[in-house]
């Protein structure tokens, strides 16, 4: 099994009970919950609060071993895996569950100024950045200097789940969370804005919801940009180009650029090149495409789950969420099982309990069995559903801890720089 | 102010109802608690839990403001600091706070292979080094390789409270928290050693609990080396000079190396050599001495509190401790006050309330009003004393379930491998 993530842990915990030996290889030795890595990324939670150890999670199976490495290659052909270091490794079935990164749609030198939320790495690196704008505003402030309008100016880039999360959560930082915590700048002047190339946020959600969405985004104080295209990102800014301020003159264009020190990337997906060597054709997104029951045109031994896994229920490709990958990676461990017994192999079909996403405190969206919520009654069904997803029962009480206390005191304890940050701060 | 510890957190929350304006400079943005540093270097807690933002803290005192920077020098006649960026900073009193680094005892060339404990950078350093080295053993095992011995041998030197707390915590992650986490090592096979050059753990605590101390740890499973003197270290071991192993022979020193990729040095500290702008002759480990205020001579203005300063008390300088620290910062704030009042100063005395030391889950010792505990009471009154005088309700309160967690389990929720680690681990 390729990969700790929601797909690959689910895949290894069906596989108790078959008689099969385990290995399941992650480049880290954790399982990350990447619904709450946002928070680690705006100091809400820290890094232990949304990982697990994945040898804790597996030391009563003892069919499971724990390898971290770095996947460099597949072969098929020979039915091995290929690391950075050592000998290849060789599989009976193979479970392919390695996730996605990013996509900058061609401009990877946008990667640099714009960094994604996908590890732990980058949530830190985005923490870090946030707060040393503050550190780095109050610096020249109190020194007399004017202030740098782009330390203060926030643009998150894509209007899915981690965009809309992000926007509100920095949006609070600046509101409550640094409310009297500087004496020469006031973090209320802070801007943040949500960038959109399509006319709507969530895509997932019914048009109500969209709008409510934007509307709870926009009154925590989140300029909302829909129909907007970044067209060029660097050191000092963005550059937007979107529709035209009077809508009457219907499609002309407008350009205009944000000087910021602060983009955050949250709009696309982009599957590992490494899979090209299933020798498959991928989509455009780099996924690959799979049978009723996720494996590979020709190699039935091979199953492709999760974020990198094309499968079309009902005309559409399922997206690239946590339930669709954990449901996955028990089915593709399910058709290991049938294989063994001699069974037939049932064919996947994603069963979709609902969906939410959250905006701040109190805002919320939540598309449950198509009813819907938003506001108190949907954050409050999305913090329990998060919390009771989270593995290990230390994560779940120490995250809902950190939840109350933020709701009252809008504090958040993982406001923390150190390391090489003082110097990002002085120079 | 100078710097954000102990003493310097006391002395500007001393100063909130003086009519002065204070400036507390720190090179990180949080007051750090250090007793408990040694959880975050051995994965029980994680850096949130121990540190909290200065601008929290000091949110609601309008007469404090807390720069972000590195102080590069004092000019005592110009009543001036000067700092790596910027311009000086004037000032009419000087607080100096800024504790304490490892010394090597002229042997700098040993930190890069023992590092010290002292900041949050230190403590991750060391849970990385710890964690890689039970993964690189693990790596080596199952590829039929014959493990490094050094791997899984710990070498902690300095029998002072934080080694004999490092050297308690990694035999309980070998032989708690890693049980069953490996298919091809043994955790229980590790070898932790604590080094000390006197003939006794723990100096400021009485006989019997210092032996309580002693047998405590090799109830652990620690190989306690008493009068045992380090003299070389390097990147695969360290080589020690003990009594020899036949007491009777008397005096006869006996050599030998242990070999180790984890030696951690608990041993001795230095005062930063900025303090020499002072003008201030300073004894052998760099303290500043000073009157009975705690200001220097020749300049009342100036205050040396906390680790740097050499402050004799019934013949005895205190030793560098969180409580001397506090009550000393306290004073120097109760000097400026009074020469604002034109009160007279009153002289420095250290109210000693107690030590304690902890080995392990329900192992400590304890020194209180000349009582003496030692086991499970001890731990108790350790763990105690340690979660209320942690800054923030949420800091106390997620300690403390962690505490209780890992009491019941033993696991440890921190044992997270991010960034460059895999690399250390393949290469």
């Amino acid at each position: 099994v390729l990969g700790g993530g929601f797909a690959g842990l689910h895949a290894v915990k069906r596989l108790r009970r078959t008689p099969v030996e385990v290995l399941l290889i992650d480049r880290t030795n954790h399982h990350l919950f990447q619904p709450l890595l946002y928070q680690v990324a705006t100091a809400g939670l820290s890094p232990n609060d949304v990982a697990h150890p994945l040898r804790a999670i597996f030391k009563h199976q003892r069919n499971a071993a724990v390898l971290m490495a770095q996947v460099r290659g597949l072969r098929p052909a020979e039915r091995q895996v290929v690391l950075r270091r050592g000998d290849p490794i060789e599989y009976d079935w193979l479970i392919v569950a390695l996730g996605s990164r990013h996509s900058y749609f061609g401009h990877s030198e946008w990667e640099r100024a714009a960094p994604g939320l996908k590890t732990l790495d980058d949530a830190l690196a985005i923490r870090e950045k946030i707060l040393v704008s503050f550190e780095r505003a109050e610096r020249a402030a109190a020194r007399g200097q004017a202030v740098d309008p782009g330390l203060l100016t926030f643009v998150v880039v894509g209007g899915g789940p981690t965009g809309v999360e992000m926007a509100g959560a920095i949006a609070e930082i600046a509101r409550q969370t640094l409310r009297r915590n500087f004496r020469f700048i006031d973090p209320k002047d802070t801007r943040v804005f949500l960038v959109e190339a399509q006319e709507f946020l969530l895509p997932p959600f019914p048009v109500e919801l969209r709008e409510s969405a934007r509307r709870q985004l926009e009154g925590l104080g989140v300029d909302v940009r829909l129909g907007t295209m970044v067209v060029a990102i660097d050191e000092s800014g963005v550059e937007l180009e979107g529709p035209d301020v009077d809508a009457a003159t219907g499609d002309a264009r407008r350009r205009e650029r944000i000087a910021t020190d602060n983009v955050i990337w949250a709009a696309g997906n982009e599957v590992p090149s490494l899979l090209d060597d299933l020798g498959i054709e991928r989509d455009r997104q780099g996924r690959v495409p799979v049978g009723p029951d996720l494996s590979i045109a020709g190699h039935p031994e091979v199953f492709v789950v999760g974020d990198a896994c094309r499968f079309e229920q009902d005309g559409r490709p399922l997206p690239g969420l946590a339930p669709v990958a954990m449901q996955q990676g028990k089915h593709a461990a399910r058709c290991v099982a049938a294989d063994l017994d001699g069974g037939a192999r049932r064919p996947f079909r994603y069963a979709d309990r609902g969906t939410m996403a959250t905006i701040g405190k109190a805002r919320a969206v939540a598309w449950i069995r198509g009813l819907r919520f938003s506001g108190l009654p949907a954050w409050l069904a999305w913090s329990l559903v998060h919390v009771l997803f989270l593995i290990g029962f230390r994560n779940r009480l120490s995250v809902m801890i950190e939840w109350i206390y933020l709701f009252f005191t809008g504090q958040r304890g993982a406001r923390l720089l150190y390391g090489q940050s003082l110097r990002r701060i002085e120079d």
